[in-house]
């Protein structure tokens, strides 16, 4: 199994005032090529936070993918960081730099503008259609913009550096019954089929207590077996 | 400044199926205690991952709150896992059992129910108006449904248990140009004003690229200064 973590870096998110979109949306990017999304970390515009994120998931996951921070104002300090986290140094990128006076064709290039062409060492540079500040790669980890279409630009940029894994299918079925009224049985439908993994995510819908059961497996015609079964627990109902 | 984290335990929001409503809910309600939400991890139904990020995070922070897995289902693990975390059992909570057979009054208690009321021991019962099956607290470690209206309910019943620390003001306001255009005079802005977090959080709204500057401090005078700077720096534009 090829597995994934996504670090979100910024303050914004933290404070509520802003609800993320990126999560989400890497998700099923990724499980469509097989790379299962298996951990999430939220951190402040902190150095410290996030090295310290980028150092430990780093280590654990095939991949690291962190979304904010690499826009040209003060509070953007996730290329610095980054740099740190690998020990190397950030500079201007020479590409980049051709790239964007390209761009600019005569305009200034000014300090922000510069800011984003910042680079760590070994880093190699990944291109959204939506602007000319490149995200990266660096070893394993994805560095993308925080803004949803550029980061979903960036995404398809980094396509052709990604393994593919086994593509987890999925089936979902909603039961409109409290937990506990099910519960033992669909136990027993997990015990019966040890190659799916059986999901039960509770909700409450204008007062009416239901669930959501996800089937997820690599084998379609276990699902299929099982996904039966839990048809018919459903209609006891 | 008090610090709080927030682990969200499932499989389902990692999967991109469910987007998570109870960050933004927690953040802004811990935000009016004076406590501040500075980390979040997302991890699967794993218990291994579960123990990591509670033992990890309960040493770092002053609250640590988790929400989803203390439901009946077979992958509902949140409670066995705190307990192994803190290296204690899990066992019937005396007081939880009688209020739910009050509950019931004479109808069956089942095993799914019964599994809901296993609580660490240490823990101390946290009741939501909204479920008989309570949330709880060990140490400084606060375990609530992932069910939106039963954590904002669960939540209520932890507010005693609560420091409040000093309230951070913040104030936000829109530019509507690129972040490039303005980065060095936010800078400008935020060098004089240390006391103030000055962040700039861009957007993009049918094509416009933007920013949302948000300023915030515990110092309403110097935010109401620094405000006006960046009123002034709007203006530019």
């Amino acid at each position: 199994m090829i597995k994934a973590s996504l670090i979100i870096i910024g303050d914004e998110i933290l404070s509520g005032r802003t609800e993320d979109k990126n999560l989400s949306y890497l998700a099923k990017w990724l499980g469509k090529l097989g790379i299962n999304l298996c951990e999430v970390r939220i951190v402040l515009d902190i150095e410290k936070d996030i090295i310290d994120a980028v150092n430990s998931l780093r280590k654990r996951y095939d991949y690291v993918f962190t979304t904010g921070g690499i826009g040209p104002t003060h509070d953007d300090i996730t290329t610095d960081s980054i740099a740190k986290a690998f020990g190397v140094e950030a500079r201007i990128d020479d590409d980049a730099l051709e790239k964007m006076k390209e761009f600019l064709a005569g305009k200034e290039l000014t300090a922000p503008l510069l800011k984003m062409l910042n680079i760590p060492e070994g880093g190699e540079l990944i291109y959204s259609p939506a602007t000319k500040a490149p995200g990266y790669k660096i070893e394993n980890v994805f560095v993308m913009a925080g803004i949803p279409k550029i980061m979903q630009g960036m995404l398809e940029g980094m396509y052709d550096y990604l393994e593919r894994g086994e593509i987890i299918h999925s089936k979902s079925l909603d039961i409109m019954v409290g937990e506990s009224f099910f519960a033992e049985d669909l136990a027993e439908i997990q015990d019966k089929f040890p190659t799916v993994l059986v999901g039960s995510y509770p909700f409450s819908r204008d007062g009416v207590y239901g669930a959501t059961i996800v089937l997820r497996s690599t084998q379609e015609s276990d699902l299929d077996s099982c996904e039966l079964l839990v048809k018919e627990l459903i209609t006891k109902f």
